[in-house]
C-alpha cells in the first residue's frame, strides 16, 4: 500500500531499515504485497535495504520524521503542506530529503526521531487521531505531489463550446424578455424592471457558452411553437 | 478503512446506496469491517442505507462527485482542496454539502456523475493514476478537515525556553570571540571581520532560546576547563 501511495504522487525510492520479517518478503507474504502494491512492484523491486536508519539516511542533507505524538525535542514541527513545500525548496537547491515513516504499531521510537531535521505531523481531528503507515505515506506523498506539480489536474471541465459573449446573453435576454412580455409574465408593470433584473442574473450566474445559450433558445423555441400545458398541470409559468 | 478515514478528519456521516452484499453485513465480512474501522465503528452503525443514489442526496444542497476519468460533462472539476474549501463555505451559509463515492472497482458511472453539482478529481502522477476508494475517502477528508480547521496541528514545536534576547546573544558573541582571540584563532588579522561575521550568522540562523545560548556557553565553558586535545586527534580547532 505504502509502493502504491508512492507511485500515485511520482515517488520511486523507498528505503526500508531492517524488516522484521527480512527482504525479499517469504512467498506467501509477498504475495499479499504484491497484490497490494496494485502495479507498483517495481518500487518494491528496488527497495533498498538497510541495517540501521543512520544508514538508510546517511546521504541526505534534511530528513522528516512523522510523528503523531508529540516527542518534546525541540524540533520544528510542519504539517505536511508546509513541510513538502519547504522540501521542494530544498530539492530545487539541489538538497537530497527524506521523509521517514515509523513501524505500523509502534511508530519511530525517540531515538529515530532525534536524527531528523524536522517533523511533520498530520492535521487529524483529535478524538481519532491515529492514521496507518499507508495513510501516512499517502498523505505525504500527495502533498508532495502539490508542492512539485503545482496541483496539477489529470483534466478540467470540457470547453466544448467557447464561453457566451455578452451580445449573446443580451441578444438572449431581449428574445426571452419579448416571448414573455407577449404572454404577460412581467405582471404588474411596476415589478417589470426587478422581475427582469432577477430573470437576467440566473442566466448570469450561469456563466453560459455560446451552445448554452443556443441551447437554451432552442428549447424555449420549441415549447412556444408545440409545447401545451397538460390539462392536470396547476404549476405556474411554462 | 472509510469510516476509520472519516473519523480521522471529523467526518461522521455515512450513506450506503445499495451495498452489493446487503448491510448489516453477514458476521464474518462484518468482522473484516470492524477491524478496519480501527475504532470508528460509530459511524458504521449509524451508517444510513438507501436503495438508489437520488434518495441518497435529496435533502443535500450541493454533491460533488469524485471521479480519476475525464467524463466529458460540462461541470466545473476541483481539486479536493478548492472543493473543500468551496464546500466549507457553502456550509458558512447552512447548506448541506455531500461528496459521492463510486465502488471500489467501477467507480461512479456516468449517471451516477450526472447528478452531482461539480467533479471532484486528485493531482495524481498520470502514469499511476489509480486510487482506491478508502484512499479517495481519506484525501478528501483530510482536505474537508484542512478547509475547516484552518490546518490545526496537534502539537508544535515546544517552547521550553523564550527565544534568545538579542543582548544575550551578543554578549554570547563577546564571550565566544574574546576566548578565540585569546586563542589566537582569528588569524591573519585581516581575515578578522569576514570570520567574526560568518560565525555570529549560524547562531543567528540557529534562532537560540534563551537556554540554547546558555547551553552552549556552559559546554564551552567545560571544554575551556578541562578539554585537551586527544593526541591522536589531527582534526582542526576544538
Amino acid at each position: 500500500m505504502c509502493a502504491r501511495a508512492m507511485a500515485n504522487f511520482g515517488l520511486s525510492e523507498m528505503r526500508l531499515v531492517a524488516p522484521r520479517d527480512g527482504w525479499p518478503q517469504k512467498t506467501r507474504m509477498k504475495k499479499g504485497a504484491i497484490s497490494a502494491a496494485a502495479g507498483a512492484t517495481s518500487i518494491l523491486d528496488r527497495a533498498k535495504l538497510f541495517n540501521d536508519l543512520p544508514a538508510a539516511i546517511a546521504d541526505l542533507h534534511h530528513v522528516y520524521a512523522t510523528t503523531a505524538r508529540f516527542r518534546g525535542q525541540a524540533k520544528p514541527v510542519y504539517a505536511p503542506s508546509a513541510a513538502m513545500g519547504e522540501a521542494q525548496a530544498r530539492i530545487m537547491q539541489g538538497q537530497r530529503v527524506g521523509v521517514m515513516f515509523g513501524a505500523e504499531r509502534t511508530g519511530l521510537d525517540n531515538d529515530e526521531v532525534g536524527l531528523a531535521s524536522a517533523l511533520i505531523t498530520f492535521p487529524v481531528n483529535p478524538d481519532f487521531a491515529s492514521l496507518n503507515l499507508a495513510q501516512a505515506v499517502l498523505l505525504t506523498g500527495y502533498e508532495w505531489f502539490r508542492a512539485s506539480q503545482g496541483e496539477a489536474l489529470p483534466f478540467a471541465m470540457p470547453q466544448m463550446s467557447p464561453p457566451a459573449k455578452q451580445e449573446t446573453l443580451h441578444a438572449f435576454f431581449s428574445y426571452f424578455e419579448a416571448h414573455l412580455d407577449r404572454a404577460g409574465y412581467f405582471f404588474p408593470e411596476s415589478k417589470r424592471p426587478v422581475m427582469v433584473r432577477n430573470l437576467r442574473n440566473i442566466f448570469h450566474r450561469l456563466g453560459p457558452s455560446e451552445q448554452d445559450i443556443r441551447s437554451l433558445r432552442g428549447s424555449i423555441d420549441w415549447l412556444l411553437r408545440r409545447g401545451q400545458k397538460s390539462k392536470d398541470d396547476d404549476s405556474d409559468g411554462a
